[in-house]
């Protein structure tokens, strides 16, 4: 399979399985039709938009290519039209997740790498643009959010962004340099929720969530 | 009357409107003197300086032009010194606040076409401008934002956007573009409210408001 | 003592503070030892990070420069490993956030007044330098910012922001036009605290904090 195309299609899927958990999350919280449509596309593209408007990229990708928005919003009407068929994909939609997780880490650092030239920029725009989306949805639903709390998560996402910058600068082969950070982050997250892995808390008594 | 003062007119009774909408929920909340301010020029400036982000329009109108920060500081006092009255005037209010989102989404979307040239930022831009303040209030509020709860707020947003858009592509003249459009925001707003017309909702057994 | 090096030691002790007052809350939430490195980061550098958005001026420096991160990181592990010593070091930590309070509205008015010669611009955006981290802090903790319920804490980094923009265009000698505004914000700061002094509030039966 091209490499291109294999790219295209897990920033599609991970993507949807973004808007997927948006829109779960906006449905729950009773928000209405426009509501779902709005968290869904804030989950799947805020991340990248956040990290483009610190690039000075603008108008940000994630708003002008209408990929984007699309997916979200077919993610969304599935989410409500078929809500109990989409909650059984429980397990595909993570493990989508897990993947977008390490595409959107791994590509925001190169995007961030090659407009600053800055590391400490790149990999915390590849953390950013992985998980931003899920802090502006717990934001807009008023709770603390749940990537900062448990799981390994942002920090699969932190590993993913700090091994694909290590990688561009000793000068890996491109593909090396993409699919083996991505790899790392997907495999921390996927098996650190197969066996509930979590980082250490250190106090809080709070049962938010 | 010129066309163009009414347009400025209409647009600070719209920033008057939103600043009040969040002077009154700050006030609710407890907040003091310069919270209430802080909230009331959020409410009323947020969305605008978001969109002029988004496209780089640094630094952004809502934080360079006074009138503004005027308009908001004025609203928010006369919240604080006369909130018996300001609360009679729910109903002026309610009619200013849907011109404002009328207003709002369609200079929106005609500021983010001309500096994009791309109709799908156009649309989300103009969406932005009109109720990314109310989102903020919220944020900052603690609470899940109201228009994405209920009411036919963000989608007749989307509506004037969208109308303004397609105008400015297919050619009207100035005048019909951007005024029709407006007409077209308001009185999905102004009608839904009048009736309680309220878009679906799917789930959530939420209570929060 | 060299002047230069003066500012650099009150910026750095008051990014240690915020980022110390960022992890604290983060901690008490509940939240993981990922949680707590970005809760304290946000804390201490969003402020900035925010007007460098707010100017133009990407990369913002709170991301480009290690350092900032790196006081914030410290902090935040000090924060984890000496909990009891950092309670105790409370006194220190309130006089270091008031000196950063100080330093941070004055600096960030004044490099929004360089970069964008509009007084108006740089006035909000000293303050936005000096309350934005703790307002993304209290965001992301799902909370109503304390900084707009109670205490002299805006309103003095408001007050420091304008005395900076006032003494630069006045062209009073830059030590002076740089170190008074800071120590008028640090005193009306840590008077009020001392005498626990408010501004008025105006309604609000909530008691959330």
């Amino acid at each position: 399979m091209n490499e291109h195309l294999l790219f295209n299609l897990v920033d599609l899927a991970g993507t949807f399985a973004f808007a997927i958990s948006g829109a779960t999350a906006a449905r729950r919280e009773g928000l209405d039709l426009f509501g779902i449509l709005v968290i869904a596309y804030v989950t799947a593209c805020g991340g990248g938009i956040a990290r483009d408007l610190y690039i000075g990229a603008v108008p940000p990708a994630g708003l002008s290519e209408w990929r984007y928005l699309l997916t979200a919003v077919v993610a969304a009407l599935a989410t409500i039209v078929a809500y109990r068929q989409v909650e059984r994909l429980d397990h595909p939609v993570r493990l989508f997740d897990a993947m977008g997780l390490g595409l959107f880490a791994v590509y925001g650092a190169h995007k961030a790498l090659l407009a600053t030239g800055n590391i400490e920029v790149a990999i915390i725009l590849g953390m950013v643009t992985a998980i931003g989306g899920g802090l502006a949805r717990d934001m807009l639903l008023a709770r603390v959010p749940v990537v900062l709390q448990r799981e390994i998560y942002a920090s699969a996402a932190f590993a993913g962004a700090a091994l694909a910058v290590l990688g561009e600068r000793v000068g890996w082969p491109v593909l090396w340099a993409t699919w083996l950070p991505i790899l790392l982050c997907f495999t921390l997250r996927f098996v650190s929720l197969r066996f509930g892995w979590n980082l250490p808390r250190f106090g809080g008594s709070s049962s938010e969530s």
